[in-house]
């Protein structure tokens, strides 16, 4: 385990929980952008879907999520940090995602999130997050948020 | 993010926490009302169920889902303080409750809870609890839990 | 509620999260077994499986289930210490427990796990392991990890 004061530990923990907040609130893409520096990178790649450049990006990919999606459900758990440097860090944990689509369809993935973050004098802010799925993906993930 | 101490936040944490070892536990119905103040109200109106003033309504209702329920499993993940003013704070979180009853029936709910609290001497105690579902709930809720 | 020293209850969370991702990776027996003192138990008997004494026959269960199996989450919440002294410990926390077997079989069960634990120079260690199910078991978990 690497060491890290609790105070930075918490601050990532913080961050990871109230990105699931963002996206399972379905209506706020500032909010959820805020959490990201202005050219973060999200790299869903592993599980079939984009990689993002940038708040522009970011939006842009949320912005149909937050339109195709009815319900949205991000357990977050297994926080563990990774890296530490007293100005950034990083941190994975485990996420079960549960989504329902407004045409019915319902979607749950169970992968391992990464994000590397870091620390401003408003808090920490994530610089990059890339995810991997801990079981075989399910057909609906693809229909939901792929390509259409 | 609220500022809370760590002290206080882990005790709220704790108390939701125990609540679901409680319900969970299925056979002590006084540990868990001693979680709530003596006029603690439980807010489940959200999800189709009752709203319960006080520790005797709070009793009546957990006695028959104790007596109804076989098994029970309550996640609790997603922490998050909301209101903190150095007396009193209030925290949600996500739960994933899984539960079977005696007739074999089953159900898993997708829910957010609220816990506003009060800090005593004695801990942490819950004076307002509600939930709402962050899923389409399942039909099974009502026959479970519902009025029979 | 027990008296803990944060830092402590943080090592013992910290531990049993460990040992969830390394269960979930699959490859690295030694360093699953390296979370465990040489004269651990582990009794899973409750669950219908193998009680274990010591690194050896950790090591040969385990080797086994990461040939067997092809994926593995586990989702660790509700973490409670229940025991405290100082140079020991216990923590009791829930799991989620999804697995695939590269024959296709699945299972998935709710558990509840204890650790008793023992503070070392290098970190808590676990010298006593042992679960049991907070739902009906699921008749795979026999066919995947039951003697064969």
């Amino acid at each position: 385990m690497i060491s890290i004061p609790l105070e930075d530990r918490i601050g990532l923990q913080d961050l990871m929980t109230a990105y699931c907040y963002a996206v399972d609130k379905l209506d706020d893409v500032d909010g959820l952008v805020s959490l990201f520096t202005p050219d973060a990178v999200l790299d869903f790649s592993a599980i079939g879907l984009p990689v993002m450049n940038g708040h522009g990006e970011i939006r842009t990919f949320f912005d149909r999520v937050f339109t195709d999606m009815s319900h949205h459900s991000h357990y977050i758990t297994n926080f563990r940090p990774i890296r530490y440097d007293g100005t950034s860090g990083a941190m994975t944990a485990y996420v079960i995602g549960i989504g329902r689509a407004n045409d019915g369809n319902t979607v749950e993935v169970n992968v391992q999130y990464t994000f590397d973050a870091v620390k401003t004098e408003a808090g920490w802010v994530c610089k990059h997050y890339s995810m991997f799925s801990m079981m075989p993906l399910p057909g609906s993930l693809a229909e939901i948020h792929g390509d259409h």
